[in-house]
């Protein structure tokens, strides 16, 4: 057994299918986002235009955020020194808890080290809580709503995404007296469509379901204060467990759920990823709380989020790039294709100073390569102008299928 | 089927164990550790010394790392904005990462969102690029190699903790040509004692296994740099992968690996955990870089790191506390019942202001219940007094068994 020969081999299956990941080497400049400097494998530096940040609102250069942060750190200093059991709960964890809970209308909430960590430990130990549970899940749910679903190792059902009727069907044919849950997502952050939440809502009624919302690319986005999609909709209230992170709109690092108190302790004392890990740094739950309160009272940030958003995605149809049918702030262009995808994206950043990352499997789809854009209300109308002059050329140099091909 | 009362009955079978977990709400005082301020329930507050903080060497207050914080804040902000992948991999992850690899002498290492996932994703993954892989588990691994190990759902064998003889029985019995990995830890954080590492090199050897050591209580703590007790063993080029945290003795917050290039990149580019999830804030990996630095060149805050927790251990021994048989800076104190062992916590933190967690099922197996403490250079010898003393006055109190009842 040659094991370096072996770790050569799994790479070399990712390079043949030409998706070897490059990652960027990238600062963003704090007061001047969406710009930063790109350092190239030569050392040599340039400035660019980031287009694929999800720190969607510019929470990450907020003074209001880096105030607290700096604020907690000369309280209290860099990491919190343990697990939330053993001297890791601060005050700043449980202003945060506190705030969340508040911003979703819930009776508490739970912080986990990351939206991952959040979805994988909560659907995971829900099978432990809930013996017999089944979990009905859709098909184009997060990676770490899978990893959690198929750790726990109960039964589970996937339904078409998007699709409530073949969901009812699955509902309709488990026992009646079996718990049950729903998982889904707010906005599909791949495809940027959103899920009808009243729908599974009402499903869930009639099934005795719990349902559980990944609102990670809508929270800070959606709705008057910033909740999410359900907040948007008037359905919060109905909605069993909220997951989010801290680390897109909010501009920080983290993730959690809210929702009833017993559930949440439930989950905080028997989910292992919840229990056996150094708790987030007080700095940071700071800067998170700070950006949670602040976006919870500027909702005409959101209100130019959205406007930046449909101003892109019609300036693409318009010069005929294959923009998704997106009902949300994301913009993918379709490209099909992981080597195209990677040579669009090299091009647009030695040539163009634009950063946009190719997308390829595993996170989406193989044949569904894209680029996924996401404006931001600091993207002006001169960057614009700038990225669909480029995507124009490049559409055109690399013959790449115009607007009919994603309908 | 009623949800609430399925959350109330889970945590009512923890209580009913006595091991319902009440956090404690604190706030440490930078430039004064291992000093803090309790905040009791009822909004009042108590000053208090922590005795069981894992930020061994109080680096979370080391101006040389919340400087670092500070700046990379000001220059880049707050969130990194994304995965790795995805526009988050910056100048202050590739600095930490490099900085790493040179730490343990390695071609290359890996940062993850904390310890728990660097574990959990690594040893998954490696079941998916190294197929057929058998893994040879401790018996006292960490629940984070645990969750790795299980959710990889290949073969796996569980040797006796540190029982070298029963490890080889296992290696032997498993078929020559199959892919092998021994993953232990070196110290193991409740009981304090030390793994053989060499004599497990040895093993490997012979049989061909990977070795994966977890140095999560020992990075920053062993070993002339810090590299922790494989280091100080002089055995570091002989292991395979090393597994490490940022968010104990180096005083921050984030996990990794270290090993061969190869090695890493294939798990940089196959594991979900790693792949999935939005990266750390460039502060926490700039205060990083800075505490792993620094600790490469002040070997004088191990010196007495080591001298402190000696000194703890002789005069709770002296006193007739029945200190475990620890090789390492860990102290803990055999209490041996979930009940008695909150009480005298309780008592400790309002009769004498002294906090120390009580550890209880699951971190530890039912009937071992403790008090762990961990004496940092910060902890002084009135503090000792005041701790002995107060040790002393409880062990008597609540007639709970001295020394002998150990050994
Ligand atoms: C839908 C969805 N859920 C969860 C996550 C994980 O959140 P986090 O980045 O906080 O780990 C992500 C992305 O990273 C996501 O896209
Ligand atoms: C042995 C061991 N490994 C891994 C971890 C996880 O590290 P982290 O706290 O960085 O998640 C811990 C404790 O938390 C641990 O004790």
């Amino acid at each position: 057994m040659d094991y370096t020969a072996a770790f050569e081999a799994a790479i070399d299956a990712v390079r043949k299918e030409g998706r070897y990941r490059v990652f960027a080497n990238m600062k963003r400049h704090r007061g001047d986002f969406p710009r930063a400097t790109w350092l190239r494998e030569d050392g040599s530096e340039q400035e660019v235009t980031v287009w694929c940040s999800n720190d969607y609102l510019g929470q990450g250069q907020n003074p209001v955020v880096l105030d607290a942060m700096h604020t907690a750190i000369d309280e209290a200093g860099s990491g919190s020194g343990g697990t939330r059991n053993i001297s890791g709960t601060t005050w700043y964890h449980n202003e945060l808890e506190a705030e969340l809970a508040d911003l979703h209308g819930k009776e508490a909430a739970l912080v986990f080290s990351s939206g991952y960590v959040a979805n994988e430990a909560t659907l995971t130990t829900l099978y432990k809580v809930l013996p017999g549970l089944i979990i009905f899940s859709d098909a184009l749910n997060h990676a770490s709503m899978i990893a959690g679903i198929r750790n726990g190792g109960g039964e589970r059902h996937i339904f078409r995404h998007n699709d409530l009727a073949h969901l009812e069907e699955l509902l309709a044919a488990a026992p009646v007296n079996a718990p049950k849950l729903i998982a889904f997502e707010s906005v599909y952050s791949m495809d940027g469509d959103i899920a009808d939440i009243a729908g599974t809502i009402a499903l869930a009624k009639k099934y005795n379901a719990l349902t559980y919302i990944d609102e990670v690319h809508a929270v800070g986005l959606y709705g008057q204060r910033g909740a999410g999609v359900a907040e948007r909709d008037g359905v919060m209230d109905q909605i069993d467990i909220i997951e989010g992170t801290l680390g897109k709109a909010f501009g920080m690092m983290g993730g959690y759920i809210a929702g009833k108190a017993a559930m949440c302790d439930a989950i905080r004392l028997w989910a292992s990823g919840f229990i056996f890990t150094t708790s987030l740094p007080p700095a940071v739950m700071a800067g998170a709380t700070a950006s949670v309160r602040y976006l919870k009272e500027h909702n005409e940030r959101r209100v130019a989020h959205q406007e930046r958003a449909q101003t892109l995605m019609r300036r693409f149809r318009e010069a005929g790039i294959p923009v998704f049918p997106s009902e949300s702030h994301i913009v993918p262009v379709l490209v099909g294709n992981p080597v195209h995808c990677k040579m669009i994206s090299d091009m647009l950043l030695k040539d163009f100073n634009i950063y946009v990352q190719p997308i390829n499997y595993p996170t989406v789809p193989k044949g569904t390569e894209r680029l996924r854009f996401t404006p931001s209300p600091d993207h002006t109308d001169e960057m614009m102008d700038e990225l669909v002059t480029a995507m124009d050329k490049l559409w055109s140099h690399c013959n790449v299928a115009r607007m009919p091909a994603v309908a």
